[in-house]
C-alpha cells in the first residue's frame, strides 16, 4: 500500500523569507517562483530534492484556511508529510476499515493528527 | 547536494500505543521489535514504507535528552526530517559557508530548526 515519503509541507510566516533560508543556507533551489492558491488558502513554493521527484513545499497563508489556523495556533514549522500509496481509492478503504480517521478535501486525502500522534499525513497517488 | 527525503522521526509518548494506530489504522508494519538506544535517550521503532528505503520512525523518550525535553514542550509530532545528501562532509562545509547553523551530535549533523522555519533537518549519506 505505501510507497515512499512523497514530499513534507512546511508552514511558514513569510513566504520570500523562508525562501531566503533554504534557498542561501539549506541550498535547495526553488522550481519556479511563488504561485498563489487561493482555493486552498496559501502562497507556495516548491523546492526539489535532486532528482527523487521528492520535495520541500513551503506554504504562507493566503487569506483563511488550514494553514492561516494551524500557523496562528502552532506557529510556524511542519504542516503535513505526504505519503506516496499504489492505489488512493485502496488505500482509503482499507484505513478506513481499520479504523483510521481520514479527512477528504475536494480530491486531497489526510489522515487526522490523531492518528498520527501529532503528524498529518497526505496520501497521494502518482501516476 | 540534496538527493532526497530519507526518513522522519515521530516524538510519541507511548510507543507501543502509537505503534498499535500506525500498524493497524494507518497500515504500516515495524521492521522489527522495539529497540531501546539509551545514549541517545530514546526507544524507538522503524515502519518501512515498500522498498524505497524510506522509514518512520516512533521515538519514545527512555530518560533525559532532546526527545524528551521536546515531548514536554511542545507534546507528539514531528522531531526531525532526515534528508539524504550526496557527501555529508561536503555538504556541512557548504552550509556551514552559507550561515546555516549545523548541530554536530555525536556523528549526527542537524539544522537548527530556525534555519529550518520550525523544522529539524537531520543530514544523512548512505553508502
Amino acid at each position: 500500500m505505501h510507497k515512499r515519503i512523497d514530499h513534507i509541507v512546511v508552514r511558514v510566516a513569510d513566504l520570500d523569507k523562508s525562501l531566503e533560508d533554504y534557498e542561501g543556507k539549506l541550498g535547495l533551489k526553488r522550481r519556479e517562483d511563488p504561485v498563489e492558491q487561493p482555493e486552498i488558502g496559501l502562497r507556495r513554493a516548491i523546492l526539489p530534492l535532486g532528482d527523487s521527484g521528492n520535495f520541500i513545499e513551503l506554504a504562507e497563508p493566503l487569506g483563511e484556511g488550514a494553514i492561516a489556523n494551524s500557523l496562528a495556533k502552532n506557529g510556524e514549522g511542519l504542516h503535513l508529510v505526504a505519503l506516496e500509496v499504489d492505489d488512493l481509492e485502496a488505500a482509503k478503504a482499507e484505513m478506513t476499515a481499520n479504523g483510521a480517521r481520514l479527512i477528504q478535501a475536494g480530491r486531497m486525502v489526510f489522515v487526522h493528527p490523531r492518528d498520527g500522534h501529532g503528524v498529518m499525513y497526505q496520501l497521494v497517488q502518482r501516476d
